[in-house]
């Protein structure tokens, strides 16, 4: 039988995202998708699609029905939802930020908003796939990661797990307009955004950078220092981070690859690329993969790893469904090449 | 001296243009911008230029300082405000719609509102520079032609004015972003637009078909039959018409060639393209012109007219600027090239 | 046992879109693939890829080991291809032009080069899978259709079919640029492409309309007169057809739409909208889905019929792999939702 | 009388540009215009324009004819081509690289070329306008500076003269295709760079590095170390920077806002943007404008400055027009806004 599954938010890019992929999907079925702006509705009335899928109001869901909710929804919105969620017995994957923070004075610090479920917090895993795949699997909550994180964090988590990374880091990432969702902004209007190129909260300003010191922090030596840029493009879909590191410069560059290479030999959506490589959106949009690539500088020590995504695929909806699978022991790939 | 020069609604796409045009014209100085939803504040705040021009409410606006003054208003909004400008002394340029068909009953048809402004709507000449040149010059009030028209009727004009033209017309248009205007809607998200393309109010619907019957209408044998299918493409700015015409099947193709030649010999914004090319948008986006290609189908008397202008330059505040010139007897092509 | 696939030109734009689909689809295996000009390199170097597929020459392919073979070469090229293909036994699908048009007269015409395998010709069977399955499903050679006429074709169908449909269209056409192939020229380059858009090969003068005429030709009341005229819009992938035509004025809107929903009724790629709706390139790009709109005009029989696909999916490789799970009796929509 | 004005190379990307300005440059005239690949056309046959300068071999141009000349060639094309028109008497502007860098020992490192014209090298003046103004005055012969030097010389000039600027500087450049060139190649075809965003080139490997070097090196601490990042957007023109410093950690955040405020206040193409906000294309392009902003980071002495600007105007022809200003004595914005 499938997996039955409901979907919070479905109107959304990461939720319409999501409900594609399930579709696709061949060991699940949506029971129920909601969207409070347009329960009553249909997909196919607010999307150019075919998809009937009825929404309906939050309150509305039979949560109890699914086997697995995912949660689309704006962080501090979330936090309830969830709740309710697991109270009504079913699993929960929340791509909200609300779930990632362990700790609630640090959520509440970047997010500006006391944390109200401290115990569930302190249940829920963090779902970037390649790293904590063992407690994703064993989770009843898991709190999918961010777009700008997972490039920076699989980017840089074999170097950080074998103790070799720096703590000063610079990030300039770049992303497509679909990371700043559908709601209509002027920074998101066609003509602003086209022919142009934005950076924006750039500096120590964006709250993605505690999802980065949160999984690299403990393992630099000293006290991390992130330098977090990112760019709005002109493109759909896509993350590129461009990272400038400092390496343990006793290690050779062949080590270093050598460290890429052990640390994700068996990784499906990892696309480790050979030196002289670069990766670029073209690498990943339309897939779940994230490409990495390594580029030494003339001075000891001192790297640059591009790492580029789908920010709705592996930088959302499709970690999320990868997680799923984990969660429920299918194979990890189904319904994601 | 220079003319002094009153810009109405300074902070839409149009006006902004226009702005910029005025700005680069030797012999104007804008003594006056408004804008209802940014008055107090500057342009610069509104775009990314280090423009100034501080922004003023309409009530507020000493009216009878300007010689000109240039109204980039919605439809309706227009209409009274017009009035306002020269009742105050100063010549008008208005690129809204409520000026241009001199038809009060035929205004109400297509704009849904009564025209409440008759008086003056009797007046007013339509700035189709071309076309009505002699008209302009003496002009208290000009009403500037609509993007899309302008297109088709100077793509047609000369054919229709020799009684050579068919009734039957298709126009099959397409139109970058900005002619939607800068006001946030789901059809001008980036995410939506891009890697799109969408027809919109196609067949007998759009407004602007009505200046089209008002220019090419009394030229025509018989009933005139347009049918007029815009469609969204993602650019910023430029509009193609694509027009399927019949022609009167006695002309040679070098006697068709020959009329337009004739027409336009002297035009300094008119680019008649020779046998075997054809309009893009490359030819006119950010210039002033109107590019014009004629294309014979193996079928005598039937042809294809292609037809290109930047719909912010030629189709709105460019022609405006170009208006202004001849009323004013300067040298039409100042500031325009 | 997987069904043995040999893909013959694999690294045009059409060629690595099937081989993507292939990998995808859970009965077929690539036995090999061959590039002329990248014989020995492997796919992953040609495109962003981890796809590590190696290339080899045509004539080193070991045609016998495949059950089928699909040909992504130029027109002229494919010709002896194919006879190469069916003398080793395999199965063929070509997305060439070449078995397209029945009658080697008007090949020539149209593709200025003789037809030299005349008999092989006669056997082919024009695989546009709504209107032919039941042949295709018995073929031993499959012509995949042309891109553009297939939305055309699509588009006009069931009006052509029930008898009701006029002899004069015009079909304005808009295509992405991988439309055009990965081969460099000027009109691809991003500069010359983007923020324009440029009609070419307009009127009576682009060889796809053979296969509208072939299609259509013989359903309409005297000579079908075709003018055709395609553009060239900045996406990568979708195609928008625009056709105005003639539909006999003794049937209602109703009876119009009502044989349009009959035709379409159990066609899992045909998405036919609502009234009031109207095809864009969001209803299909990155589908195999045909969209398909119906706006009558206020004269009575005039009708403008608007029809979307991905040029690269049902207009080439999408449709090939629709070609195939016919050809080998397996679910029609296997691989391709 | 009109300044006499030959161009060498005039059918690329920035030849066409300034070709384009000198037509509206009111003091300014096209004596002569070569193109060794389209002698005998027209300018009109080469690109969208009416405009139809006739385009002659670069042998066949009579250079004394001309007060001034502008070579639009490849580095090492250019290098004899300014001997040449030196020795005809009229002075040049080189927009190619092969007159910037004054010692000829860096040339051949950088560009793989022997400097062959080393007596005239000596005389070349640098033509970044707001640095070198007084030189420039004077000079027979300017090297107009690389695109991606000029935001970051002018994006750290005003530190790096006050000696507050650290040597580590890492530069992650963003730049339109047209930056690419006109010439063919996969990179800049349509269907590849449109949808993506590439690094290429990254960390020591671009020989614009050395005109940072050659600018910033001797005003900062210690040897310089640059990190040099550039990246393909998807869009025409425009380049943006992104570039982090470290800066004297004595200064306070006014005092360094206080040195740009300086060395700028007069400078009619530098817009220095006020605190909060950042530089994007959208404030550069389609001007010869340099915008420039700066970001200060949590920890004491960290600065991110963003400049941006149009790669084809202040990056390249229209630089190129404003020394031409300077050399001649005329008011510098002359034509430029």
């Amino acid at each position: 039988m499938k997996l039955q599954v409901g979907v919070i938010g479905a109107t959304g890019y990461t939720g319409y995202e999501l409900v594609k992929l399930l579709h696709r999907h061949p060991q699940t079925e949506i029971v129920w998708a909601t969207s409070e702006s347009s329960a009553g509705k249909r997909l196919s009335e607010l999307y150019p699609t075919p998809d009937d899928t009825p929404l309906i109001k939050q309150a509305d869901a039979p949560l109890a029905q699914a086997d697995v909710v995912f949660l689309c929804l704006p962080h501090v919105a979330s936090m309830e939802a969830v709740a309710q969620v697991r109270a009504a017995g079913a699993r929960a994957i929340d791509l909200s930020a609300d779930y990632r923070l362990p700790d609630p004075v640090v959520y509440e610090r970047w997010y500006e908003h006391p944390h109200t479920q401290t115990v569930l917090l302190g249940e829920a895993v963090y779902g970037l796939c390649e790293i904590n795949r063992r407690q994703i699997a064993g989770a009843e909550l898991v709190a999918n990661p961010g777009c700008y994180p997972t490039t920076v964090n699989l980017g840089l988590w074999p170097l950080a797990r074998a103790g070799a990374l720096g703590p000063r880091i610079i990030v300039d990432a770049k992303s497509g307009v679909s990371g700043a969702g559908r709601k209509l902004r002027l920074g998101s209007h066609f003509v602003e955004a086209n022919e142009n190129l934005s950076p924006y909260s750039i500096g120590y300003a964006h709250r993605h950078i505690a999802e980065m010191e949160m999984i690299l922090g403990p393992h630099v030596q000293g006290e991390i220092e992130i330098a977090f840029s990112p760019h709005l493009i002109p493109v759909n879909r896509g993350i590129l981070s461009t990272i400038y590191i400092e390496v343990d410069p006793a290690l050779s560059e062949r080590e270093v690859r050598g460290i890429y290479a052990q640390a994700y030999a068996d990784e499906p959506f990892i696309h480790l690329l050979p030196p002289g490589q670069l990766a670029t959106l073209g690498h990943t949009v339309h897939s779940n993969r994230c490409a990495i690539a390594l580029t030494p500088l003339p001075r000891p020590g001192q790297w640059i790893v591009t790492a580029s995504e789908d920010n709705l695929l592996k930088g959302a909806s499709g970690q999320a469904l990868q997680n799923m699978n984990i969660m429920f022991g299918l194979k990890e790939t189904t319904g994601l090449l």
